[in-house]
């Protein structure tokens, strides 16, 4: 097999978040590692090496306080890269979370005139977005949430969390953008607990909304799986939803602090159902990458494991494919009783009527297997490339 | 303080399931190490120790497969013991787990006879629950998840799930019942990854419903901190979305197997928080203990571990009143900017006109301290009792 | 690349526990979903697909409580499924965990009479893994832990330990057998927490014995991942103190509970790096194989299972040795500098006196990459098969 | 009970880091929020609320790279400080880790020239240490660990590592000081691995050192935590082994980032059984604190949870001896047969032999209860203060 297959094209939709390869390694143990990089560096050597769009937050293009001829130099600049290589803002994102004021969040801090300040900032970049063509504006709320339990009234947390996305989708509404707004969830880190989690309670938010169309979500692989969930089981949920809006793929180890490795680092079984769920479930949103080039890396190994997640992801649904077209699986599922679920348990016309008093051979039922370990087997060989 | 006043009374609604302390000890590495607890005896037993009610598993009062005349003369013996003591029946739920034809889980089972007969089995204990008087039915899908990626199709899972409470919902409504469903998330354990793994899960799947008014949520402490999820966050949200509509109180120590302590047992500073949870958000269901008398005690150890977990409620509920109380603690509050949350973002009658070029002094707002280590410390020392 | 290449010889040392693919399924939720499997079953099925050798609780091969007559008829059994199979009895190790006696441990249980009982019932199975020519004894403390702070008093509990191998050590040399003994470390499940939690725990305590030449380590996979850490790193630090004396492979997501899922399964990279570890540090010892096939599984999953832990292996280790054979890993091992590492940091003849005053140019230091991500991306393209 | 009861005095020896309460709150997500502490104010700051010592790293005193005239007139304003107040330097250490150069870790950096001006930066701050009167000398190996498996030859770093040492020892030899070197385990972050993740491992690792004697531990609550282990059962290993030279308390929510929450925040349960450790096991050495104000923190907040670190410390050490001096303790110790653990296993002048065929009544010592629920209430109901 030619290694050649695995090149992206503009039709993959890679994109790439300008604070990924642009992230200089402060960590809380350790100062910067590498130089700021404008966004037009970013945009020409990403779409050197084959990506299709970009996504921002406003002080990725321009610092936070920057005079109105530093910010339209920036924008300028960032423009001018854009265009000149055609890469796509496909999302853009809002800076809440580093500068002192929003130590205690944005949309949910506890002083007032932060969450004004907040929600003013978003607005102004909304507008820069939707100048830019984007069609999503991802929002995770960095530091909405508490290490205490009394400094946070997590009912009010949420009264406010949602007057912010009504007032937001009302902007969007009258300003006539095509923008819809995707949520990412995350359950802590930088602060002890933070507000929707998970995929899960992020999902059930958006109901309460006055606007709930326009608001879906942007799961994270590695803030999903930092609460041990499995993430191609969260965003197959979100897809049943009408809600996987766009999605962050990068790499983590469990359980620990959040990793942000490259796609297909990380859990790499876990990677392969991934890319499964996203060609199953018919998602056709860009296949976003939100990782950190690790801080033990120059400039090189940023471009080095920026390429690999996206060659990361062409292997992966290579393997996915064949995996799906394969008679010998086709076989195992049904063997596995898998497509069976696909049918309704009750028939056409059946009521609960027709199954109140359904008695069948339970003892032979208990002992049916369900041939699960040959499937697996089957989709293991196929990550490892011996099928 | 005399600690006569952690005596509980009914009117404290504490309530026990019979598999509870009728648990034998059976684990992966070991028998068991008590004798089975007739459900009479359980009944009896707890309410001389001060519960309110009791909670049932179909199979805790009756074994699976039971004659009809065995399970009619198990549950006039359950019926008796109630009437004697005075015990409420406030919830029941259906074992779809224990039974080898469960092995791949009861609503989304591949096994399209496996899931009829858990409906079948779910409707006939409905009747049985209404007849006793419970208005909430659990269901903990015990078993509907998987080991491996393609073993489940996720999407159909939902479905067949929906299609399960869609069915109940109905049968519940023909029947004229006044029962209201109570989903029990849990994220792994017995299966790999289990369905509807938070309580954010739940509460957004209940949204598809065709009877979402009928279908609430049941979390569980140990379930939801198996994720890492701040449990008391967790049902703050459900009581925002008006879905929570029992409880499962129980210790846990993180990311680990399910270990069911007794309540307060585990994350002593969590069950604080849950207490408050519930006294501020106005739960008025049952308080509800699913917790197992850990494998090395006897008889007697069953009973003292569940007099405590009573015990461990009222005292924290009195620490939990004391602290809110406490006008130092409403000063901190204040300082806190805690109940500045509750004021809306947009002040009456304004639009995001009115903020949209909202400009206030950054470097200010940066410089603000939150003060929520001295409010918390004013918690903690209410959790030892030291103020 | 033909997949015949992975088929299991006896060279390759493969060994199952016959609790693995004789384990019934009970589990904390539900019954057994398989017979029980007589150890002599279980010896010709694992001949057939090629194992090497097997582990044997006592248990496993005649119940606690048998009558001489019915221990003579089981060993009998099993000795001649041995000899007309020619699988050897690579381990033992004895069942101190799922009678009720067991209930708060066995070496360091509380009741002095269970400890004694334990040494007993050890002394009695080794000489039955002597004569059957096992080499190495295997000693998981499956109840020695508790769960709460006062139940145990740790430091007796570790002289306890102590005791317990210095008897237990004695009894070896003073009985003339070949046999050492392998600490297997486990942090928590089925107690709250267990003693000697991790490799490095017991590792530490073997210093303290009475005959630490004869006692080493039996670390698990998913054991150690179950407390988040690296299992490659755990048995490189074990080999480099001369201890990796036994291992047992098998498969786990993370902090969660005991997953024991086959070999290859669970976390796919660092099973990858498990295998380097063995054969950079040359362990030589049995491959063994400690997993449970799902409950979902009948007796056909059962060996479908067992066979795919083998042939997992034996596909990672032909991964292993491309990667390390491969010129182009050669020079990115070169370029990360991981080579240096093996250079002394004083150069022969230097003591502190040589350095004590170095002062390199540190910014020129600080700016150099360390070229990791290159190098695992082209390790993890191995796992892919596409290199 | 008064609360005055809980005013720290020197006699408590109670020490911080310079760099907890002088952390500015840069994480990976955010800026500086508090302004640069010089060492002066710090330990002037400390003594006022009832401090006894401070440990310091290097770069906590003069910057990194500061010019010698700067590094004098910084040591000399904290030498002031330390003379006015009458603080004690307890402990120092070496930063290792802020700097690029460090970016591979310190003594096992894969850079040769890393590892040698590691050793010689620990050198010179040893001399500084001596002078400043300092006992022990903490080593966290920051970032000696690795995201990758390729990355690291562990083996190789062990070899490293244990060289380092040796030459530190060495070094503290011949220069005549009366220090001892403490090693801070931790599993992960900043690295994805580190080297010597948990106690269990470091203590491990001192054995094969040439001076065993010079070197032991210094454990984190939040580092042992991180890895779901119990702090008070490795402390205590730790004190088993002769090796618990430093501890370093604070308050974590397990496996996730590392939190550094004020000791007693977090795991309020595991805080009780932490202090009861440290007094059973004779523990003498500075109680330090490793923690880290919350980013929501101005100044005034620094203090407060600096000045509780302490308090909680004395309100849980109160309860510990109060729950070690109750009769009716005493009691469910006994009925626990907790106390029986301390009689060896054999009786004076038994061998194996007179166990080896030791029959009792197994059933009777199956039927018995541990009484461990009782036992572990009345523990509860001191942390909570109602006894």
């Amino acid at each position: 097999m030619s290694t050649d297959t695995y090149v992206p094209t503009r039709e993959d939709h890679f994109s790439f978040g300008l604070w990924t390869v642009g992230w200089q390694g402060v960590d809380v143990f350790g100062t910067a590692i590498r130089p700021p990089m404008p966004a037009e560096r970013a945009v020409r050597k990403l779409a050197g090496i084959g990506a299709y769009g970009v996504n921002f937050h406003d002080n990725d293009v321009f610092d936070f306080g920057a005079s109105e001829a530093e910010r339209d130099k920036r924008i300028k600049a960032f423009r001018l890269a854009l265009e000149e290589t055609g890469l796509v803002v496909t999302t853009a994102t809002t800076n809440l979370f580093s500068h002192p004021m929003f130590r205690d969040g944005g949309f949910t801090a506890n002083d007032r005139d932060v969450r004004r300040f907040a929600l003013a900032k978003v607005m102004r970049n909304l507008d820069l977005a939707a100048e830019l063509g984007a069609k999503i504006y991802v929002c995770w709320g960095g530091r909405d949430g508490a290490e205490s339990g009394a400094a946070k009234d997590v009912r009010a947390a949420l009264d406010r969390c949602k007057e912010a996305y009504d007032i937001l989708c009302q902007y969007v509404i009258d300003q006539g953008y095509s923008l819809r707004f995707a949520l990412e969830p995350k359950p802590n880190e930088p602060r002890g607990d933070i507000l929707l989690p998970t995929a899960g309670h992020a999902l059930a938010f958006i109901t309460e909304l006055a606007h709930p169309e326009l608001v879906g979500l942007n799961p994270e692989v590695g803030h999903e799986e930092m609460s041990g969930l499995n993430y191609a089981h969260g965003i197959t949920q979100a897809l049943w939803h009408g809600k996987l809006f766009h999605i962050d793929l990068n790499g983590q180890h469990g359980p620990r602090y959040d990793q942000d490795l490259r796609f297909g680092a990380g859990n790499a079984r876990g990677a392969f159902w991934v890319v499964d769920a996203l060609e199953a479930g018919g998602y056709d949103g860009p296949v976003h990458f939100d990782y950190k080039p690790p801080r033990t890396e120059d400039d090189a190994g940023v471009w080095a494991s920026a390429a690999a997640c996206m060659r990361n992801y062409l292997i992966l649904r290579d393997k996915v494919r064949a995996f799906r077209a394969d008679p010998e699986v086709a076989e195992a599922l049904r063997a596995a009783r898998v497509t069976d679920l696909s049918l309704p348990t009750l028939a056409d016309g059946e009521t609960w009527r027709d199954i109140r008093g359904f008695s069948p051979d339970t003892a032979a039922l208990g002992e049916r297997g369900m041939a699960f370990e040959h499937l697996d087997q089957l989709a293991l060989e196929y990550l490892y490339g011996v099928r």
